[in-house]
């Protein structure tokens, strides 16, 4: 396995040891304050018997398994409480490669970065397909491109990093699609409390046996540290992943679970509610400056990444260490993410100061 | 990947369904006290700021790959902290098949489980050698059946089950022999806190690009929910291990990653030095009591397990769970542990009640 140490690592770094004040927007670590059960749980947790620090369930503490399996609407067998949906995604593409129906992944571009690197740890290979314009699935695209050899598509929705919310209905056509070709659709929620669009629908609406849904806590509860994710797989799979989790992490931190349940328990609907509305300000307050500069920028229906374009000043890595040298902000270069927005660079709005960042970014452009 | 229901899980379910008092000696769990400074930092962690929820380094809290560093004298950059022991060795084994240097796993025998469930899901074969009469290892047999197929030997001392704590000679000769077949040694030291002999040496005093060190603190402190453990790998291994970690868990858990750092700053000598007099005692009490019942037992030189095997009763699962009905003691199946150990049963002193399981054990025997 060849490291490459993540650009995102890279660009953090840079930015840190910059000669001056810059604006970062490049990490997706949510800046705002996790539920306060949260906070009060860990407390708990810190004085209780022993017996509680040992191993829970390889699957997950079941209280939590059951909390997830309630709130997703599935039997609590079909959970699988992972180290992070990172996890979750890689004991899903995992199980997509082992079945003997395939070697090929298909990755919508642009890409989540890990997603090809999890391809290449598994020994299958990449073949990015491009999505719409509009970053919406292209459909006809899919179809062309699967074949016998398509053992996995991936698909994520709200996506990173061009906030689109995919249509159902493209979904479970994919779905369909992967049905035919006895292939397996993996599609990471991770964002699914973000949806500025009120368009979202989780793919567990899919019945189907070729669909795996994976998501997490780190984004909807502000906790990227904590490592708490899951899957939610048909029962043809779940052995697999369970007995891949076992063998590698034998199971998930205590700590994290015991905080992630009880902050389940009591976290209301208004908690998400007012990271989605803190989110939807920056948003306006963050477009509404690229606009004022005359910049191309996307307004994401769902997450928290915004892509922006300036004439004559490709994604590059260059450019993006130019703007955090020249203009005190800090990005994501777009060539990390495939081929499809080479020309863009991202910015994650994790930061009370976005809209200083895009008056910074449009003086700089003037 | 088949999933087979771990035996100990199979084991721990039936006693605790048991329609009787059952002493449970079968899982690895410590049922003593973390260091109170683990609590207290748990609690200090439940009130920092949102950042401190974040993504650690991916390789681990830089202060707390400094801590192992310095306590097992090796250079920061050769620590990886991982997702307890079990992820580590998992890394590790990685390490070694990926490298096109052979696909054979020499693993001792007896051998805890994990190890050819690990190998298997490597794509790896796995070749059991015995060990000596005493758990200690045989270096004409493991010359024996190196070859160039050899691409990993797995060692575990102290040892889970025997008790053996390796001679650092024979770990060191067991390197020598890999260097010459170009297949790496993974020395699993997670029960180094435990040496009752005074005899355990690390394998870090070995010099050589062919060992890597794996290690946690799931036993040393008591926490095996917290999910911390290392690797310590020369350079040649290194970007092998990270890429791996973060391909498949992104990173570990931040709020035990926090809290073993400040256990680690503020236990002294004395809190493992407690542990193991309490094993001691317990050892003792337990083996006394097999010894007035005249049953054939192992006096652990490390760890915290005892075998014992009883007459015409071999260490099968249906042996283990008439013990749990007729006895009220609940023990591992020396089954589940390759061949070596077929006739015996694994305890694990993890209770305060061992003398009194000691006492149903020879009452049962009588």
């Amino acid at each position: 396995m060849d490291y490459e140490e993540p650009q995102f690592f890279r660009v953090m770094q840079y930015a840190a040891t910059a000669d001056r004040d810059v604006i970062d927007m490049v990490s997706g670590n949510p800046d705002w304050e996790p539920p306060e059960a949260l906070r009060d749980a860990l407390r708990e947790y810190a004085g209780l018997d022993p017996a509680a620090f040992q191993y829970p369930a390889s699957d997950g503490l079941p209280e939590l398994r059951e909390a997830i399996a309630d709130r997703r609407g599935v039997d609590p067998d079909q959970v699988v409480v992972t180290v992070g949906t990172g996890e979750a995604n890689y004991l899903a593409m995992a199980r997509a490669f082992e079945r003997d129906a395939g070697d090929e992944a298909i990755l919508l571009d642009p890409v989540y970065p890990y997603y090809p690197g999890k391809v290449e740890l598994l020994g299958g290979t990449q073949r990015l397909v491009p999505t719409a314009r509009d970053g919406g699935i292209d459909l006809a695209a899919i179809r062309e491109a699967m074949s016998d050899r398509t053992a996995l598509v991936m698909v994520n929705t709200p996506n990173n990093p061009t906030g689109a919310v995919y249509d159902p209905d493209a979904v479970a056509e994919v779905v369909r699609l992967a049905e035919r070709h006895d292939a397996l659709v993996v599609v990471d929620e991770v964002y699914d409390r973000f949806d500025h669009s009120g368009r979202f629908e989780s793919a567990l609406a899919i019945d189907s046996p070729n669909r795996i849904v994976t998501g997490g806590f780190s984004k909807s509860l502000a906790i990227t540290g904590f490592r708490v994710g899951y899957a939610i797989t048909p029962p043809e799979h779940a052995d697999s992943l369970r007995a891949r989790h076992m063998l590698v992490n034998v199971t998930g931190p205590a700590p994290s679970q015991y905080a992630v349940h009880h902050a389940l328990q009591a976290t209301e609907h208004e908690y998400f509610a007012a990271s989605r509305e803190l989110l939807s300000d920056r948003i306006d307050a963050f477009t509404d400056a690229l606009e004022a500069a005359g910049a191309e920028y996307t307004t994401p229906d769902g997450g928290f990444y915004v892509l922006a374009r300036f004439d004559d000043f490709p994604g590059t890595m260059a450019n993006v260490e130019r703007l955090i040298d020249e203009a005190g902000v800090a990005g994501m270069p777009g060539e990390t993410f495939g081929t499809a927005r080479e020309e863009w660079i991202r910015f994650a709005l994790v930061t009370p100061r976005a809209r200083e960042a895009a008056e910074r970014l449009a003086a700089y452009f003037e």
